[in-house]
């Protein structure tokens, strides 16, 4: 059969290789009827050094069932299915808890024996796991819209999530590429109140409008970021997209946030290795700051006068206003978990 | 009056200053009953470069009212308070919305013509806002707990809340400091099932214990993570408290953090700088990952068969398997938003 194949920067051919065919009990066999290419695809095909073999490229497919494996029980052949970007049991914690793309044993398409997603055929592990039937047929006027559901429209959509977008929220999406357009759609769908798309590409900002963008800012940097504060009352964003991956595109982010708001980020993050980085490939979340103590006083006093907190436990030594000195001494040599003045 | 001057690094004393008074209208003036030394106080204990005037410290204290200024309406003269860490207005949008420590028009103690909590008197700006009126006497039993009210168990509490502890969660807390030692009465409090309390300070993971910790882990590193995946089944903690400020904390609880968790941080970050200490003093929430799009496709299948949302449009452009290649360069050089490929 026919498939892309990258054999580095710049250079994707289009070639024959071996047949995708069933191998597991649980695998289907997909003739993909409709593909894309993603963002992401373009990470290699800017930097991808030379390799002998190549890589097969592809991951998000809509196509006929052909076979199923004696296992398989929620897909026949003949149906029309689409594929999420990974392959996932749908039976481990993580499926359960609706983090499939954190699955115990699920993976990549185009990688080992798993064919990729731009070509005649794949082998789909761990089918019922996996893939969607899909009630229309291959030649429906809704293919693209339901083919951007492999990928770019559920990004876009758990970069909304992520930010915590709902009714009455102010958002802004840092990008106008196709992730960041699909992130204008389900921020729309979940009822923000008002959308501001960073994006400097014409056409694309004007798809972003018929979706829904309510402000377009084309400055970049520091200037993005002052038009933004101009757009929300002086305050940021109560939730901003990152669309993006790059590091400039965090830091805007972070630079257009309203205090106490949330950053959703789906671009896969230049830097794997920093903090950020390692929480991205974990889909874990980093919170927290000053803590809003004044409010908490009012929820926790109760607790405390009723005796069912004992927080004054770590209080382990006591001072007047001349022992703080030594106070401090103690608490810096860890001689004291912390030190209560009476002045 | 009396109070604590910090002159640089090592250097603290007590000495005469002006005495408090009120300035604005909206001041009150308290007397100091009970003080605490901070966690964030041993900073500049460590690192103060040396200055002519010195710095008033403290920011957390108890104490009685003594005068109010004519504005002022929930504190009279008599009554004991106790004050958050921040002061704040109690009527801008954030305060209106719990988040005081954000507050447009809050301050810090210690700065400008604000005096330190570790002394005789403070000057309490916005005391409306800020005091809250305790309904025991000075004496009471209770007043170290009250006391850690006004900062380190409200802000082991902001690390659960922002960690999203909750029934049944598995939580481990990074640090055996006053902070950590909070986090886990909060966590207990919030209802979680397990509580990993990470430290190795004898008598401070013993109090750790009374206030409900599950597991000890006295590693550190990457055996403090191996341990901690031992101890949550091989996948890690729901929640992670970071409750220290130093990069290898927040290394680590990156670490140990199960997929799909929530890492909630109060120590003061060590680089401010970086995309997670801008993130901090913003109280800015940071989430996303590889999307789980397997969970989405079900969620978003009806919007688009009834056509309530378009994500297909985000293709303009359609190639079949030989023209991959060139749909790669058109993406690339931005002559395409999206690809589709028809096989």
């Amino acid at each position: 059969m026919r498939a892309t194949v990258m054999h580095q920067a710049g250079d994707v051919r289009i070639e024959d290789v071996p047949d995708a065919h069933l191998i597991e009990a649980t695998d289907a066999l997909v003739r993909v009827s409709h593909a894309a290419i993603c963002g992401s695809d373009l990470w290699p095909y800017k930097s991808m050094e030379p390799t002998e073999s190549g890589r097969r490229m592809g991951h998000e497919f809509i196509g006929v069932v052909e076979d199923v494996g004696d296992d398989v029980r929620t897909v026949k052949p003949g149906e029309l299915v689409v594929s999420p970007f990974l392959w996932s049991d749908g039976t481990c914690v993580f499926c359960r808890e609706g983090l499939q793309s954190e699955c115990l044993h699920g993976g990549r398409y185009g990688f080992g024996d798993v064919d990729g997603g731009q070509g005649e055929a794949v082998r789909v592990p761990q089918a019922d796991g996996t893939l969607v039937a899909l009630p229309v047929g291959e030649d429906d006027a809704l293919m693209p819209s339901l083919l951007a559901l492999s990928d770019v429209m559920g990004t876009g959509h758990h970069a909304a999530v992520a930010a915590k977008v709902g009714p009455g929220k102010t958002v802004a999406v840092v990008g106008d590429g196709a992730v960041g357009l699909c992130g204008v759609i389900a921020s729309r769908r979940l009822g923000a109140e008002q959308i501001i798309l960073l994006g400097n590409n014409p056409d694309r900002t004007a798809l972003g409008r018929e979706f829904g963008v309510s402000d377009i800012v084309t400055e970049r940097g520091a200037e993005a970021a002052e038009r933004v504060r101009e757009l929300t009352g002086g305050l940021g964003a109560h939730c901003v997209l990152e669309c993006v991956g790059l590091e400039q595109a965090l830091d805007t982010a972070l630079e257009i946030a309203r205090p106490g708001g949330a950053i959703g980020r789906v671009g896969i993050p230049e830097h794997e290795s920093t903090p950020t980085g390692v929480a991205f490939w974990k889909n874990a979340s980093i919170a927290g700051g000053p803590a809003p103590v004044r409010a908490y006083i009012e929820e926790l006093l109760p607790d405390v006068l009723e005796g069912r907190i004992e927080p004054g436990r770590v209080f382990d030594r006591v001072v007047d206003l001349d022992g703080v000195p030594d106070g401090y001494r103690a608490m810096n040599d860890r001689d004291s978990i912390k030190v209560l003045v009476t002045p």
